[in-house]
């Protein structure tokens, strides 16, 4: 047998523990090899040594490597409004709170720097990648290409006048104006944002179908949040709201539904058979008293479920290790099954999943040779992961996103010993107090 | 007037926030004087300056001060059990994967080395104060001890024989020996703990209730756990597990009901007649899919409710701050009332509802003039909580136990910024992983 010359790559990871998501299982003595901004290969350490030499190497004695979170649903700038209402139910807490100050507030500037705010949480807290809905996709765009994160962003419609834009159509050019803007970056995506069935009638719904069958871009939408909104749509068309995106043309394997709390059987088989992605929101499902959306019925049927934080107005954490850890209780509970959504499967949830209701999961999600380096060391040595059984069973009931040490996102490094390395983090910290000082 | 001469006094504390949870609400400018192990005042920084000439001050300016959170369920010693059986229901887990280790292990060693881990844990995350049940009370007193932690130690009773005692008289025997050994530690107190009234019959709860009135101890239990528990229960005698121990005397308002997760209108009525106390255990009750605590009910009828964390084995942190997010969340989905269990009503359950339930109210769980200086300081200028409108609002909903930087127990430092100081932590590591070796 011949010698092979190693071949020169960017960087190798050592880490204890390399949970690739997919397959699922844990691997020890394993190297992560990243070149160009990808994976090359997760293989065993002494077959990294023959094969590769690194220009970069990092060693995590005392941490898992996974893949970067996605969170599938959020509202990234508004982090400025944490905490600012709690303990009010949906409809009021938008009319009564949230919409007033969004419509005193919200612009570019505000829109910048609650998204960079969320974006540094986020990167120290594991997640690499978002699926962003706010007003202003232009702004939040330049925050994720500073800190370094990925994100799809949701192009809002609404079918009344905010100060971003006038109507539907108003909406749609301004965010396909951002799109074309922001095409040349590939840590961004777009994709269409109707803000939900109740906000935007049927005539905009036909032009976001038409836009979105053009220019090949998913829908996201908030749907069957509420009971009351099921129950209004009811009476008005005797339709179910998603039975009411179906006929207008909107669901298919590029519609992600957002919420999905309240839905009957007919709608389970509609995102079934539609091959329609849901995202999981408990806490904020829960904070506003929504409802629990029906995650053991939908895996059933094999729809594709992501999980998200929601926005931080309601939450009020972009943190995925509480989601993943309360969606897996709120399924035991739920069911009666205390075997519903073991560890490994809410971690998945949380990676590729979250990937493929994106469209993603070609390029991120697990730790596979070809796909995107977007990786996470989490550090399980501290007493309160003491003893470690199992590293996954860790990740998602003992572990807090406190523990998430280094990130990477393309192969670049973005957190380093828990600090977001490209964020001005007092600068930004200062910015986000004098938002709070505006809006108390 | 004439001038007063200030006082010499141990310590003086300066937090941005002082959250003396009794009255709710929140000051600013204030510093707490401490002195002799106890709280002497709560008063505006310029009277603090007139009054008190403290030996030592700590100046905190980016934290809340608050009362010591007390978790009000542990079984401490299963630390080392952590994460070794998730996604299994309650019996099966007992019977499968909990009892047949606690056969091999458990002794004086394993107790006090899980407890120590446990404590390390909970002070680490402001608990200051817990109440433990657990086998070898006198090996968990030690580790307290040797912590600085305040707890309350179950005296265990079974009506079947381990290692520890071989039938309920042995098991009370041992335990009250355990109580005589540690009777001149302040910070130590004990209760009778029968496990549960499926495992406890009706001679040995007698047994229970005599030395209980006799020694003036309270008595606490698992019940209504299970919708099994209460239908065998049910079949059996045809009472609830309540009714039954409410016939044999148990109840009263030294009597501690922990989960009360199946329980009927009667057994409400009966709590509340009674005076008797609930821990609630949200984690655990959903992990093992057990089901949900009616806590809204039990608030209703003035039924006292703590939080407890329940053992390491089935939540599987030892974290208030999570029990703390999760009750509320769990109360307003349940209730369908966003309005639920509001922040500063959390709080108060983590605190001082939890002292009354161990009757220590008098002593601890509040910033009171002549209580305990059992204080916790959470440090709240990392961007997870900026921008901050209300700081309770933040303790519950945003923070994590990770910004928990320094614990005072009975005024003498017990964590100092984030390291507990008078436990070996690397030792403690070793041992513990050591455990894990063994038992795997």
């Amino acid at each position: 047998m011949s010698e092979r010359i190693p071949s020169p790559v960017d960087l190798r990871i050592d880490a204890r523990w390399m949970i690739p998501v997919e397959p699922a299982g844990v691997l020890a003595g394993h190297a992560l090899i990243v070149d160009g901004g990808r994976i090359v290969a997760l293989v065993p350490a002494d077959e990294a040594d023959r094969s590769y030499t690194p220009r970069s190497r990092v060693t995590l004695p005392d941490h898992a490597l996974l893949p970067g979170l996605v969170n599938a649903h959020t509202h990234a700038a508004m982090t400025l409004m944490r905490g600012i209402a709690d303990d009010v139910p949906l409809r009021a807490w938008l009319e009564q709170h949230i919409w007033p100050r969004e419509g005193r507030f919200v612009a570019e500037d505000y829109v910048h720097d609650g998204t960079l705010l969320a974006a540094s949480e986020m990167l120290r807290g594991g997640i690499t990648c978002c699926n962003d809905m706010y007003f202003y996709p232009d702004a939040a765009a330049r925050a994720y290409e500073q800190a370094g994160m990925r994100a799809m962003l949701g192009v809002p419609i609404l079918d009344f006048p905010t100060s971003y834009a006038a109507d539907a159509e108003g909406y749609l050019q301004r965010g396909l104006e951002a799109r074309d803007a922001w095409k040349h970056f590939p840590r961004l995506s777009f994709a269409l944002a109707p803000h939900a069935p109740y906000t935007v009638g049927d005539a905009s719904w036909a032009s976001v179908v038409t836009y979105a069958r053009q220019l090949d871009l998913p829908i996201q939408t908030h749907v069957g949040e509420t009971r009351h909104e099921v129950a209004e749509a009811r009476a008005a068309t005797g339709e179910s709201p998603l039975g009411r995106l179906d006929r207008l043309g909107a669901t298919g394997p590029g519609f992600i539904a957002i919420h999905a709390v309240h839905v009957d059987a007919d709608d389970i088989d509609l995102l079934a058979a539609q091959g329609c992605h849901v995202v999981h929101c408990p806490t904020s499902n829960m904070k506003l008293a929504s409802g629990v959306a029906p995650i053991a019925a939908f895996l059933e049927r094999n729809v594709n479920v992501a999980l998200g934080t929601d926005g931080a107005a309601s939450n009020n954490r972009l943190d995925l290790f509480s989601e993943m850890r309360l969606a897996s209780l709120l399924a035991k509970v739920t069911t009666g099954d205390a075997g519903a959504l073991p560890a490994a499967r809410m971690l998945r949830m949380a990676t590729l999943d979250g990937a493929a209701a994106l469209g993603l999961d070609g390029e991120i999600g697990s730790l596979t040779a070809g796909k995107q380096a977007d990786v996470v060391a989490v550090r399980l040595a501290d007493i309160e992961t003491i003893p470690l059984y199992d590293p996954v069973s860790h990740l998602v009931h003992a572990a807090g996103r406190e523990l998430v040490t280094d990130v990477w996102v393309a192969g670049t490094r973005v957190v380093d010993d828990r600090m977001p390395v490209r964020i001005d983090m007092p600068a930004l910290a200062s910015r986000a107090r004098a938002w709070q000082q505006r809006m108390a």
